[in-house]
């Protein structure tokens, strides 16, 4: 698809705004979503031709009726299909035949209705294929686009012109949503319902509107994202330029199931989701509240550029909240200039508060507002403000409102409106809402839109470094994959996957297999005591749950106690499992023990896990987790990212572990799963990390099946 | 007060329904609250008699007005004071001295201003208590009834009748909720503007509320509870009976400020007032959304009786999103008996999903709906539901409202509406709402009442429990108590504080105090090696951080060494500390470090935390917090609360540790420090838990000062 790449993304294009539209199904029952379409079409201001398409009338809301899409005299763009799906290939082909650059598809039947679904789904992406065709849905609610301006949905009403994008996987959601957003006046650009994805999907329509003037945040409700790195890779760049804000609902138990270890039981795709989307920098919303609350402030108001706010209000209460909250989600409480004290203090009544959180007092009118919100937006200290304002008696609502309207334009900080209740403050609402203050009513949802800001501005801020490359024996690796794949195995033996790792630069204890007690005393003579010895087995993935490991062996005694022990207790747990001997192994000073690990996540490929090693990853769930390729700075975040970070970073006496050879290995690991498609699952358990550098005590890796 | 205290209760009553209203500082000027407050006694459907007090005026309204409330003929309850401030005292003595029973203070400018202020309200809290007068305010909006009915407030709408009662502590508050309240048809019984609480308080309040028929749940914004103990006896002994929800703002500084130990620095004042909710069986909200969210569920539907949950939607997408809020919030998808789903296989179209998210499809009218939450609430194993609507074509949604509203009533279980979107589902949520049943327009929000239900339902099944008593050496522990004070000391040493919690039955190695090398290598002979040695010092907290203990001491040169080695630190690092010596003390098996702390909080008194030990607490911050007394069921939920419970039950060859011994010596620490108030700060640290029992290795104990 790379030479036709642009082309394909230009059509694209006719989603906005077409050059004549057919509607494929259009009906004169007004009961039929083919009538709505059509009448949607016609009445939303669509300046272009539009053609029904339906072989049984002569002619449908006073247009003439063609019998085929191939009938029509002229040449056009689009067309909008909804008639039954087994009407849909033949007439998608038709399409093709005519010229066309894209379709919408609004007949539902396909992939979401079982196997039969699924190949009638299959077929229309290879008709689009085949034709060069552009397609949206099938089983969706249609394309808004309010620029053009067209409505070619069935959706009842078109919301107002704005500058943010939505697009909904579900097409029902996409019902409410303009339901909401036309009662609140939110505005959109584009408005687009997804529905199976069979063509154009998330990833498609994000490239497309990076470069839209007329979108300046991006909305996406998402299911599932097939595609995963696909989307990374766009969704980076859009959030280079614009807001992309995500809800995902749904977690799939694929992901968990496909690994077995301990990263695998951790990571799921949960995991793998917040790691696309923080490496995408796509800010997750949690809830449809969210996701507009924020798409609002991002439209309207310039970004906050650091995080320290003023309150303005005249309610002591809701005040007190909204510093609650700013606290909790990260952000300040900016520290007021003595000039701003002074101004304040000299304009406001004496019972005001001054300091921040600004108090203009219950009978506060617009003039005082106007004096407060004045000083905090010149003060340099505050970066933005939220302006509370509670209905009281002496309240001037609207002339408040205003006032807070133009204040806003004159400065690059933004403004979150917080006007609480309903009836009253309504009026004032809509004012700050036509011209841009969003206005939430209340602090913690003024507080939230500030927070996805900030998160937003940090995501911005970070320099886009590239891994860095480290030398490696790749051609050792393979001989070692070859090797375990020859013999039939999909698990290396401990021997193994060391030799993978260090082939990468990781650090190891020196280490020899031992086949007999006398084989293993004769290596531990030759390493110097004290050596552990460790069951070798490509069978025994929990070594210290049969007692297979013994550690501090002084002596050639110790040494013959410990293999027989070892082989016993083998043999005993598991008679089946293929035994190679013990290891014999260095002993390495104790340190901090941490894991690196790594599981294959369906959608999104290698995810790195890094946490304290042992049982405070199983049990208390201290972990990051970062989709590969991983740079020097995302190691370094992941390390930082867990609750027990200060014990690396060295507290109360005990000594600072080595962090800097950690996130190199945890960046070697990076390089090797990438570079290494076929392995799918890999633990550094423990890796002990000392005052200066770490070594790896135990790894284990597994690779894929594989047609050979 | 405790004779006069049911007459005190009653006097309550007044507020709700008073015989006969004075409206001190009635004003002819409509600009005034005095005016606005008359206006709206009188246009709220009082029944009663309403006098208008102010000497400058012959005529308010169309009432006689009074020169003084002691001028009026005939008997009254109530009077509203809304004068300057400097005339409240005396208008308030007059009330007395006419025999009112209750006032309301609107007027401001009391303990919120300063110290004069704070003067002032102390006089009034005199005057009040001198005539047996009960107060509201000052500082406050006025108080509303909608049973009696009257609005004695300035506050301009006056709500629905209702089963709701709501007190808050901001005026400016109540105006934005009573805005909210009147636009969404939310219903009261009482509303109350607490202000200042001179005299009235929120468990004055409550007490009254707990037998009041017209309330069945309770509402609460809370700034600050100066008597917290008294607040939780009342609050426990109406959460029995009816929900009580919570809003709690700002967190005082002083509470962390009072102590300086990890526990001090941990708890603060949020720790003990989410520990007193917990105790209070008080829900907590988040924001004034879920305050009024929760408020609507308890009072229309009923509760909760298991987590499990059926959906019905006709969109797929906030199914999911709804899905994902069940499992976050601990609750769960219910699943459907066989013969629920062949029910709904026999009434719903084929592509219908049948099972739980239960999906009538984007196409379902109001039938479709009606046959699905019929299945749904006769399933045994269904103890609520979500019904997710999205306005989509062919969805008919008044008649959907009706039919849910009709089903709601016939079942004991919760149904949650979720019509999702604004102008198209207003009037289907306005019939819901009319016949109890809360509609959220987010699955999200739905999700939250549930949970907030279910929250409250597991307290009610909760057996009220009374501490357990231990024998315990009383004199033991005052006659060392008073010693230190003798001495001059507020900080036991060591060796004092092993006496005092010795003296309540905790476990203790064997020690005792070495003031020379000899002396240690003595006692240590008869404790028997090996032994530990800690510096013993009254003014040396902290005693590893200056090597004041060294372990594992095995024969005479080694106490020896160790008895010189913290002599010299200890006068390098703190040269100026009164040194006793150090303890010998008998070496305790490894086992599981954990800490049990107190710390006094200025609220709430005696709170007990208990984490897992050393550097867990402080860097993990993985504690749990109660407030005294702990019954066996709460020290064995706080244990169980942390995040590395896993850890002392035993995982992965780890033993298992005494936990019952844990939970003995969390109650026996409650009982010490409720026997003993005096004292302030206690820290076990570390308390080493073995597979049976466990021993307190160190002891920090600290006591008030005090007038001698």
């Amino acid at each position: 698809m790379s030479s036709s790449g642009n082309d394909m993304t230009d059509k694209l294009e006719v989603f906005d705004c077409p050059d004549g539209v057919a509607v494929i199904g259009a009906s004169r029952d007004p009961e039929k979503l083919g009538h709505g379409i059509l009448s949607n079409i016609l009445t939303s201001g669509y300046q272009g031709n539009v053609y029904p398409v339906n072989p049984k009338t002569e002619e449908v809301l006073g247009l003439p009726s063609y019998p085929s899409v191939k009938d029509i005299p002229d040449a056009l763009d689009l067309a909008v299909i909804v008639i039954p799906e087994r009407f849909v290939p033949d007439a998608l082909r038709e399409c093709g035949e005519k010229g066309l650059k894209a379709v919408i598809v609004i007949t539902a039947g396909f992939g979401e209705t079982g196997v039969e679904g699924v190949h009638r789904e299959q077929e229309i992406t290879a008709i689009a294929r085949e034709y060069g065709l552009r397609v949206i849905g099938p089983n969706c609610l249609g394309v808004i686009d309010t620029f053009c301006p067209i409505n070619a949905s069935f959706a009842a009403s078109m919301p107002d012109q704005g500058n943010i994008a939505f697009m909904s996987q579900s097409g029902a959601l996409c019902t409410a949503v303009l339901d909401l957003a036309v009662a609140e006046g939110i505005g959109f650009s584009r408005f687009v319902s997804l529905g199976n994805k069979a063509d154009v999907d998330e990833a498609a329509l994000l490239l497309k509107w990076k470069d839209d003037e007329h979108t300046a945040v991006v909305l996406a409700y998402i299911e599932g994202l097939p595609d995963g790195r696909e989307f990374i890779n766009v969704a980076r760049q859009v959030s280079a330029r614009k807001p992309v804000v995500a809800l995902k609902s749904g977690t799939t138990e694929a992901g968990s199931k496909a690994v077995s270890s301990h990263t695998g039981s951790l990571a799921g795709s949960e995991h793998a989701y917040e790691a696309a989307f923080q490496k995408a920098g796509v800010i997750r919303a949690e809830s449809l509240r969210d996701i507009f609350d924020w798409g609002l402030a991002f439209a309207y108001q310039p970004l906050l550029e650091e995080p320290y706010i003023a309150i303005v209000t005249n309610a002591g209460g809701p005040g007190i909240l909204a510093t609650d909250g700013l606290e909790r989600a990260g952000l300040h409480l900016a520290q007021l200039e003595a000039t701003t004290v002074q101004t304040l203090r000299e304009g406001l009544p004496g019972a005001a508060n001054v300091y921040n959180p600004i108090d203009v007092l219950g009978d506060a009118g617009a003039d005082r507002y106007a004096l407060a919100l004045k000083a905090a937006l010149e003060d340099p200290k505050v970066k933005g403000v939220i302006v509370i304002l509670t209905p009281q008696v002496m309240t001037e609502i609207t002339e408040t409102a205003t006032l807070v309207s133009d204040l806003a334009g004159q400065y690059e900080k933004p403004i979150i409106g917080c006007f609480m209740g309903e009836a009253k403050i309504r009026a004032g609402a809509e004012i700050l809402n036509r011209n841009r203050v969003p206005n939430f009513p209340s602090p913690d949802r003024a507080v939230s839109a500030l927070q996805a800001m900030w998160d937003y501005r940090q995501f911005l801020s970070q320099p886009q470094a590239e891994p860095d490359e480290f030398d490696a024996n790749r051609e050792e690796v393979q001989r070692i994959l070859n090797e375990v794949r020859a013999d039939g195995r999909l698990t290396l033996g401990e021997a193994e996957a060391r030799g993978v790792i260090a082939a990468y630069g990781i650090p190891l204890p020196e280490s020899r297999l031992a086949r007999t007690s006398e084989e293993a005393i004769e290596i531990a003579e030759n390493i110097g005591f004290p050596v552990a010895l460790k069951i070798a087995s490509p069978d025994i993935l929990h070594k210290s749950d049969i007692g297979g490991i013994r550690l501090d062996l002084k002596n050639a005694n110790d040494v013959r106690d410990a293999f027989d022990l070892i082989m016993y207790r083998s043999l005993k747990h598991m008679p089946d499992a293929e035994i190679w001997g013990t290891l014999v192994q260095e002993m390495v000073d104790p340190g901090k023990e941490v894991i690196v690990g790594m599981s294959h996540d369906p959608q999104f490929g290698p995810l790195i896990l890094f946490g304290l090693g042992g049982i405070y990853v199983e049990v208390l769930k201290d972990v990051a987790f970062r989709l590969t390729p991983i740079t020097e700075r995302e190691a370094a975040a992941m390390i930082n990212e867990i609750r027990a970070a200060p014990l690396l970073r060295g507290v109360r006496g005990e000594k600072r572990s080595d962090v800097k050879a950690i996130t190199e290995i945890i960046q070697r690991v990076s390089q090797l799963v990438m570079e290494f498609p076929e392995i799918v699952e890999l633990d550094i358990n423990p890796l002990v990390v000392h005052n200066e550098g770490a070594i790896a005590l135990d790894a284990r890796l597994s690779i894929d099946q594989r047609d050979s």
